[in-house]
């Protein structure tokens, strides 16, 4: 399978995206083929043997051929027309804004292009942490409570520490703990830079975090080994940023049988069908011995490969399995039925 | 204010889709510009005076000019280049699929074309009805309650009579009442032709219905009449098409002052903020004494014109204080930093 990533666009995670596209060169089976988006819309086919992250940062990325999206897929212009770049499957590999928010997933669903990432519905509900928690609600997951503010709320916290979050961004940008009074208004300014919407949650130090990834291909579940994140307090965007281009196995979670699957069959209800068609990861806490869903990764840091043992064969199985969507005829049924009442 | 009308589409409503805008040219002050969208997602420029609906059943749109969409704008190919067409803001006015599910609105909103509609969240929360329930409830507005099932679910009915809907379609498409177990597979089969889920809803007789468009215009709430529709068991999908065409104005619901209000500000509390630079049509039921959201039409039939006394200053305002989005800036801090501690 020939994967055609997509990457960049314009969002706070743009650098978190280029050093995730190039970390999956290391980890395909088969040379994939780079889509780069720039901050102004402009798709670029950027050689997979020329890809460095300087290469973006220079700006000399313009020098490559750009793309045109359109029908059934990305072409480039020749001395007598087009010709279409050739890839079976589009890798969705945009992080943040544009990537996890469905805009891009929207454009390849509306002009028909096979892609392996969140489709819009499941896009909107990973990115808006508040609709995360009243999905996973109704899915019977549990989360923990949280109250969710716009910018001209009164705010008004009970008890601290409180973790105060953007609603829509990953990656821990503008996220703050809050231990008293006199630090929640700067922290409520920081995460009001980045989104017009904030959650509060309450901060439990120490707690026992679990990470899981997987997708279904065919109606059976994959799951990668269960992993417990090392970190401080938590990871800051820095150490995140590295995170990204991990392409080495990690240690599995010392944790029982029993609790490893309690894990994976709380994925499988998070997953289910919503997510058909990506490989996502789940951020778990063990709280108070229940599984509590923190986080849905729609499009985790180069697709948590190191996770997986064998990740190409997860990839392929994925791609050979996207969801098909009901066809739609357009027939004219009704505006032929009016005609022929009117006469016409 | 010339608006760039796109309609069209591919989906079950694309006939209302062109009814919906051809009626847009007897409400609008100033000729629009239509954008049509085939089923082939080929956009085309359509000439105001030349739009009827037997143009697209007989084909004959393809002779006009076809556009491509790129950061800015559609553009149409000329004899040494392209030129933009020209006008102020897109009207979405595809209904259903494509448009209401946000798709649409991420083409806009990834070129940066200015538009009226639902945003993708939006789109998202109000093209599925279980997310609409999801929300609503955590707006603190009332919903009729309700079970959601899959394909291979078991569906399990107390009792009747029941209300049957795919979760993701409008114009009652799918939709059946279904009385007794006899009549219960058949329904369910009919709903899951149409989407992969459907849920179910208690079915009241005579329930009193209430429906309310409106908008936020810089803060302020901009509210239509309150209409009670007139019906039958309920509007059938041939008899809601025909209602897509309207441009005349309604008569009120006979409600008292306090009702009305009640209505107008459960409707502010489901507009806020989600749907910013969108005009929808709220459909309440009064059940119980309670204001019960039934569904939210993020793009009415012809933008509700003919609920409101001022169709063109509502939409103008709209058009005026569209959101903004956070400007991002992409300055490679990080990749620079990791170049520096290489060394390179």
């Amino acid at each position: 399978m020939v994967y055609g990533i997509i990457f960049g666009s314009k969002s706070f995670e743009h650098e978190i995206s280029i050093v995730s596209a190039i970390a999956m060169k290391k980890v395909l089976d088969r040379q994939p083929v780079y889509i780069f988006v720039d901050s102004q819309k402009q798709f670029y086919n950027i050689p997979a043997e020329k890809i460095t992250s300087k290469l973006f940062s220079s700006g000399s990325y313009k020098k490559f051929d750009t793309l045109t999206i359109k029908h059934g897929g990305f072409f480039s212009k020749t001395m007598f027309g087009e010709t279409k770049l050739e890839f079976d499957v589009v890798l969705n590999l945009i992080h943040g804004k544009d990537g996890e928010d469905g805009t891009v997933a929207s454009l390849l669903e509306f002009f028909d292009i096979a892609y392996i990432g969140p489709r819009l519905e499941a896009s909107a509900i990973s990115y808006n942490k508040t609709l995360t928690k009243l999905y996973a609600k109704h899915k019977a997951v549990a989360v923990l409570e949280f109250e969710s503010f716009k910018k001209d709320d009164d705010i008004v916290v009970d008890n601290y520490p409180v973790i105060i979050k953007p609603s829509c961004l990953g990656s821990s940008i503008g996220v703050s703990i809050v231990k008293n009074r006199n630090e929640l208004q700067y922290a409520v300014d920081v995460a009001f830079e980045f989104d017009d919407e904030i959650i509060v949650e309450p901060f439990i130090k120490d707690i026992k975090e679990l990470n899981i990834a997987g997708a279904c291909i065919d109606g059976e579940f994959v799951f990668s080994i269960i992993e417990e994140p090392q970190k401080g307090e938590f990871l800051d965007f820095e150490k995140k940023y590295l995170d990204f281009s991990r392409t080495s196995q990690v240690s599995r979670a010392d944790i029982s049988d029993n609790l490893a699957k309690k894990v994976r069959d709380t994925f499988a209800k998070v997953y289910n069908n919503t997510f058909t068609g990506s490989i996502i990861r789940c951020d778990f806490f063990i709280y108070k011995e229940e599984i509590v869903l923190n986080e849905i990764n729609s499009i985790p840091g180069s697709y948590a490969n190191y996770l997986f043992d064998d990740f190409n064969q997860v990839i392929d199985g994925v791609a050979r399995s996207l969801p098909q969507i009901i066809d739609i005829k357009i027939d004219y049924a009704y505006v032929n039925k009016i005609q022929q009442a009117k006469g016409k």
